[in-house]
């Protein structure tokens, strides 16, 4: 049941992003936005919109546009992300700044942000002010983490906890901004909807952990992009840095000697790693962290006023993304 | 007095400025915000703002966080734009992406532009929809008029009307947005602030028009850049269009060798450039364009329902903005 209901939310998030049109002209502009668009994706900040929404009784036509503007926005990331990253590829797909060029990739998302922010305008006049201020202090945040996120590819010092609050501003206040953007449409209590807030922002860091484990202990036949990417790209991921930290002396050499020394093929580096990693139960530790920020998600849905029925649906999202294979 | 009240604007403008701060951290984030506001420009946006509103009966605290945010804004496309077209300089300081990198420029630019949305929501919740409209179409605009400004690069087939259109989305809707940002947050009626917005592109084209000029015609001991820039770059500015509009067949030979065969140092292109500019009588052209811009500005001017005495400020910017020489 629940997984169709989120099925259903999907299907009318991406029917009504079809029917979201852009201008023709000029076409350089607004063909990358069409395009990232159509990319797919989970859709999975436009449905916590749809979620948020109904648990506090709205109806999905109150709050779609919302929906569509939390998605026009991280697309919009996705673009400018992409060029910093200098990313190829995206969803299988050439990423917009490789099929067209950097500039038009700069230019089509400074628009889409605009379209962003037009479609998260198109509320209830009262709802207008609380609405925008959790989208631009999301909007800032999201900027934060991914400037920390590239910081990090050069510090050497990066702690856990830097870390954790990297991935809280990058990725997972989008998904707490998008539930309590919803919240606030439906006319939820403050503190309902700052609890709502807070089960989606530690389930986006458990999701995030969850990421760094598919991508190293993932099924290469489930998991859609090539195992061991970050091993092979010296990501300072919670495992990397895990690893570092438990690390007695030698296996401290040894992994300096891996992620620094480059003297291995990518699947040797990957193997070699990956071995240190479970000599130090380093994917039981990572699990440890996920359900460390799961439980305290469970823990602010609990404490929101409404009935078991209406939070199912949030419980077995989480359950779903903590198993996902891909 | 016009004069010393138009400064006494900007030095509000530039005093409200320096007490807008930034977060220290993450530091590549914020400093390029603060760098980039602190090397001082004309504020002519954030002027305008409070012009429109001091018009319609506005005390300027009403609308300076509006004003803000155009200049803010105005800063953020300045940003970006450098990235785009590679500029190593800004106000004779380097530019961002030049100090730091591209995608600090591109990511400092993005928070400024959320830090734009923020100081122009920050208003009466009753004016909030009109000033979000206005400022959300005019930016939409300001990223097509930059887009069409690189296209035209490479266009071969670019008219005069292309580049009156040009100019008006990326230099003039931001003026005649900025006008009626202030005249509705003073509560002007409709159409005294649609005729304000129309003075204030009219001016615009007019202004760019003037630059256009500038470069080629300017004083070199006054203009402050180095005149003849355009020529040298090849940029399809009006009186590049019209030369080749009106070019007789031996001349139009002779400036597509000027422009296109570079066999010329650049002090030789830009001199037999604007030789057969003099031949074309081009600055006369130029002026009579201008002019009329300007005409347009003054009869929309002319029909806003407030006395004389309030529209003079708006009559002397205009010649001011005609006349000057940098």
């Amino acid at each position: 049941v629940v997984a169709s209901k989120i099925n259903a939310f999907k299907e009318y998030v991406d029917s009504e992003l079809e029917k979201f049109t852009v201008p023709n002209s000029p076409k350089e502009l607004y063909e990358p936005i069409s395009y990232i668009l159509s990319l797919g994706g989970k859709r999975m900040r436009p449905i916590l919109v749809l979620m948020a929404n109904e648990m506090f009784g709205g109806s999905k036509e109150n709050a779609i546009n919302q929906a569509l503007a939390v998605e026009v926005f991280h697309n919009f990331t996705l673009m400018h992300d992409d060029i910093m990253d200098k990313a190829p590829y995206r969803r299988g797909n050439e990423t917009v700044h490789k099929k067209w060029n950097e500039n038009i990739g700069i230019l089509s998302g400074d628009v889409m942000f605009v379209l962003a922010y037009k479609l998260m305008c198109d509320c209830k006049l009262e709802k207008l002010p609380q609405v925008l201020e959790v989208f631009s202090k999301t909007a800032v945040e999201v900027c934060e983490g991914q400037q920390l996120d590239m910081n990090y590819e050069t510090e050497n010092a990066v702690s856990i906890n830097d870390y954790i609050e990297m991935i809280r501003l990058k990725t997972a206040v989008l998904l707490g901004g998008s539930l309590k953007i919803g919240s606030i449409l439906a006319d939820a209590n403050a503190e309902d909807a700052e609890n709502l807030y807070l089960y989606g922002q530690n389930i986006g860091i458990a999701f995030q952990l969850h990421d760094d484990l598919l991508d190293v202990f993932g099924d290469p036949d489930k998991f859609g992009k090539q195992v061991g990417g970050d091993i092979i790209s010296n990501k300072k991921t919670f495992l990397f840095l895990k690893a570092f930290e438990n690390a007695n002396a030698h296996q401290n050499t040894k992994l300096n000697s891996y992620f620094y020394q480059n003297h291995l093929s990518d699947t040797e580096k990957v193997n070699q790693v990956k071995n240190i990693y479970n000599e130090l139960n380093i994917q039981e530790l990572t699990k440890n962290e996920m359900n460390k920020y799961y439980d305290l998600a469970m823990h602010h849905l609990d404490k929101i006023n409404v009935s078991a029925e209406r939070k199912q649906i949030f419980i077995d999202l989480a359950n779903n993304l903590m198993h996902r294979e891909s």
